[in-house]
């Protein structure tokens, strides 16, 4: 997490999205500065395989800061060159707006798409061989309601330690995965856990059926 | 012109973009740095009509320095609020890059035109109420012919200056005030320009009578 906020003792967002990570153990919080090491900015950036830029959308793009960094760690040499030392690796973006969701398109109050505003950074993944990841846009999140943050929270957790966050199944893989990892932590907690990830585990036994019942009757129809 | 170049003197193509303005006593050549007044700026942009942002592109932006100096001197109270105090001004973008024009497309090299790059600007432009300008894309600079450079200087005086640059007619008048105004300055070269302006201006007579004609026959068919 490459955190670019020029005021993040003021942010709404951030200390909630720093809690969300809290129990993740394989996830870095980077808050970056004026000041940085350009050498070691890079080491931290090999030593890790999903690199997220987050950040409040100032004028259509990042803070100041964000940039500043990018063209001090992100040299020729280093990224392309002959070297490509972030090829392979993933880029995610995480952006928070102050606007509604529905305002970035053409005709509303933005004109563009989120996808559209953030083109440099895609462009920027294409040139140094990263895979570009969809973004995750947080829009308005004071007025998100307590069940929406829920979702968020989640959301934005899958975002960065879930390898396919997409997939439907693999969000029901991660949920197992998270589930096991809190019960072994937490023996007071343990019982209920069990009984969520045991109606989890059902649920999925359940689909997979229906997944096949489906495939099944699809062939019937093609023959 | 809002110049952001952080190595403003290892730059090839800026001093040549001096030279170009160096007789146009209306145009403002106004480098920034990270050290500003933010109403002393406000005050400059006010007093303009043609506000161009002229850097060469960094990550397919911006360098930093550009983006610090909007993020504080944009200030929501002067941009937006209600006073809107840009409001029909123009926006221009100057962008110098070291890759081929034809770079730019899907499918090659950047993948993106610098118009879906430069989205940020044009969508800040919509925001604050300005027109925005067609981008002045500069590509390899170094590789360009003698001739090549004369015409560049030509289209970039325009785009400072002429009201409306893309079209011919404004492009003609353009010429023959430039000339004009050479031959009040220069008493030793005078008679040389005044044959040239002739050229042009009888040029422009047979083009506006061809122009009448076609209407004509136009009219003729019509009928």
């Amino acid at each position: 997490m490459i955190v670019a906020h020029p005021q993040l003792e003021n942010s709404d967002v951030q200390p909630f999205f720093r809690e969300a990570i809290a129990n993740f153990s394989n996830v870095t919080w980077h808050p970056i500065t004026n000041s940085f090491d350009v050498l070691e900015e890079q080491k931290l950036l090999i030593s890790h395989e999903r690199i997220i830029f987050e950040f409040p959308l100032y004028w259509y793009s990042a803070p100041a800061v964000l940039k500043h960094w990018l063209d001090d760690v992100f040299t020729m040499k280093f990224t392309t060159g002959n070297r490509y030392a972030l090829a392979g690796k993933e880029l995610g973006i995480v952006v928070s707006t102050g606007d509604k969701e529905r305002s970035f398109r053409a005709g509303e109050e933005e004109q563009f798409t989120i996808s559209e505003l953030m083109r440099p950074y895609q462009a920027l993944a294409g040139k140094v061989r990263m895979h570009y990841l969809p973004v995750l846009a947080v829009h308005q999140f004071l007025y998100l309601t307590p069940d929406d943050q829920q979702r968020l929270m989640i959301r934005y957790q899958q975002y960065l330690t879930n390898p396919k966050f997409e997939h439907f199944s693999e969000r029901s893989e991660w949920f197992q995965q998270q589930l096991q990892e809190r019960i072994r932590a937490n023996a007071t907690m343990a019982p209920e856990l069990e009984q969520i990830l045991n109606v989890i585990q059902n649920n999925q036994d359940e689909l997979d059926d229906l997944q096949w019942n489906l495939t099944e009757l699809k062939k019937e129809e093609d023959s």
